[in-house]
């Protein structure tokens, strides 16, 4: 089959709107522009352009969804083992786009871009921006792709925030929604989590509100916040699985500050490795977008209200121990969207990996997402014929 | 009765060993000198030197647990509400003892204390504790009450840890231990958490190793430290009913980086009133000694041989919503007891409040408390009968 060991190779590619054409408007009530978008596609748009798929990425994601740069790339894309020939967003069947969210850092327009006006960086004169800001540039992206209507749109985390938000801002563009280990909005403990990495961030000496420069940034700040958020992103089972209480040298236990045991070496790690890679005030600046994100305000504060001119299929995917995007979020907005009567499938997926699983569950969730296109397929060349 | 509203007025006391006498010995092997505890007293001992109860302080107490220090004074003890006249721990009745741990900052010997080989405060090279340390600390200080046989011995969270060391390492001493909120050791997910803390302190440029003046502390870290921990000390259900999303203003949401939500201006206000209050040293020397701190070291890491000794009965209770200190852990700990045959009441108090509950649920806690105090009483009568 196609599903040969061969790598995938794919290209960036760059859509530039804003400067020719309208701005971006932005919820805040400014505008931005130029507004650049780095995108990825994978598979071919069919004749009858109804077999594009759009996957949305979460707070640290990017356009780089799957598949390698070069033949001599070591690491594929952040969910490359769903994304591909035989795989569950299977690239001979459709044509995946994926792009990096306006305010991100890795190619798209965020704050540190150049702002036309002063010629120097955005920082903290980037104006906000909201989930529906996102989707809005995603739009844009879409019409330039010439695609008139998703056969999905499908998103973990804050990419299902961004889902979601497609389903209630774009209905007549979206075929159907999933929307996996994601919430109508935020609990307060996740507000007060995001608070606390941002007060890391701006804490730190380097940071200099926002104006540090590419020498000399607030790594221990951020470090600290994706520390805090790794914790968040596993579940207890899984920290005591992975690393119980087991200290990094198997010699008689030394008591010091440094990192003894294997959960702080793991934490440290993946603090070090973020920051090679991530930018401090994008951070800032998408992780107050999803404080501010509540999917009942289109409804003015009626998550059912709210969902009244969605008409397209659901697939909701929790996962049982994740505390972040707990089920009992998944459960509301499922309820909300039946009492719609809109399709809605909804499965809690057991796994002890917390809200990870998203990434890592993937024979379960690759199974619910494969037959979730299936069906989707069938019913839009059902009705073409 | 003798609940009168008349402030219950109480000072506090020093004692010091370590140099006439023998030093503080500690599990890392150096040894500490002088060491000087603060402590208070509640009530009276009386004749027979049967009613002593001591009461163990969480990471961030003191030895201030009830009353005040002055009739101007306008905040009581940490546990006021259960240790006076006809409260709980009911001072009429029982000689309540409540001392600062080493290694703290109100008043007994910790890192900011001066170090006699230098003349100047000891710092980071002040010697790393244990919560042993901490209980053989409060062994002299008993020896020096002349209390042979606490009646009981309870605390909370770190406070639990303490009081199950005492049974362990002292069982000819405790008549009886209730541990409250509390486990035989941390879950890598709360290690995690005192890893950030830590993070966020030693990060702080003020932090300076440690050598920070009076005057230019590391506030900014240790406030995050102590925001992490109280994200960790009430639960997710305590802070959708406390906070819920709602903002600081009820004038239209605005959108920036200041405290809006309501959860992060009570984290702010918890950060800033600490700083106050507390130091940076002494928060990674104790949270540390949590860290390290495994009940089943005695038994070379079999919880129940560990507890071959004990001959107390305990009260052991949890508290549903508590995730820092979850009941699994509490359950752990009572089935070990009986495997060893030990008079083992356990109970987990439903509540929403987290692991704060052992500081807000009086009512139902301090039922318990009362109760079993009035067992031990009964008990030990008999036997002097």
């Amino acid at each position: 089959m196609s599903n040969e060991k061969k790598k995938m190779i794919v290209k960036s590619k760059e859509f530039s709107f804003g400067t020719d054409n309208e701005p971006l408007e932005l919820d805040c009530g400014k505008t931005l522009a130029p507004v650049n978008i780095t995108y990825e596609t994978y598979g071919k748009l069919n004749q009858a352009k109804s077999n594009a798929v759009l996957i949305l990425h979460a707070l640290t994601g990017d356009a780089h969804v799957a598949g390698y740069h070069s033949e001599t790339d070591k690491k594929p894309g952040w969910w490359d083992e769903m994304v591909g020939a035989g795989k569950a967003f299977d690239t001979d069947k459709y044509f995946i786009v994926c792009s990096n969210i306006i305010g991100g850092c890795t190619g798209s327009t965020g704050p540190r871009s150049i702002n036309p006006e002063t010629g120097k960086p955005y920082n903290m004169d980037f104006p906000f921006i909201t989930i529906s800001d996102m989707v809005r540039a995603q739009h844009r992206l879409m019409q330039h792709l010439e695609v008139s209507r998703w056969l999905s749109i499908a998103g973990g985390s804050m990419g299902g925030m961004q889902a979601l938000q497609w389903g209630v801002d774009y209905p007549e563009a979206v075929n159907s929604v999933m929307a996996i280990a994601t919430t109508t909005r935020l609990s307060p403990q996740s507000i007060a989590f995001d608070w606390v990495g941002r007060e890391a961030i701006m804490s730190d000496a380097n940071w200099r509100n926002g104006e540090y420069t590419d020498d000399l940034e607030p790594d221990q700040g951020l470090a600290i916040a994706r520390m805090v958020g790794h914790i968040t992103y596993l579940s207890d089972e899984a920290m005591d699985k992975k690393f119980g209480r087991r200290l990094q040298t198997k010699t008689k236990q030394s008591i010091d500050f440094s990192r003894n045991f294997q959960v702080e070496s793991y934490l440290e790690y993946q603090g070090q490795q973020f920051v090679e890679r991530f930018d401090a005030n994008s951070y800032l600046y998408i992780s107050r977008a999803m404080d501010y994100y509540d999917l009942s305000k289109k409804g003015d504060g009626d998550l059912n209200k709210s969902l009244e001119k969605v008409t397209s299929p659901f697939l909701v995917v929790s996962f049982s121990s994740d505390w972040l995007f707990p089920k009992s979020h998944s459960k509301e907005l499922v309820k909300a969207l039946r009492n719609n009567n809109i399709d809605a499938t909804y499965c809690d997926i057991e796994s002890s990996y917390g809200h990870d699983a998203f990434l890592l569950e993937i024979d379960t969730l690759g199974k619910l997402i494969s037959g979730f296109l299936a069906s989707r397929t069938d019913e839009v060349n059902k009705n073409v014929k």
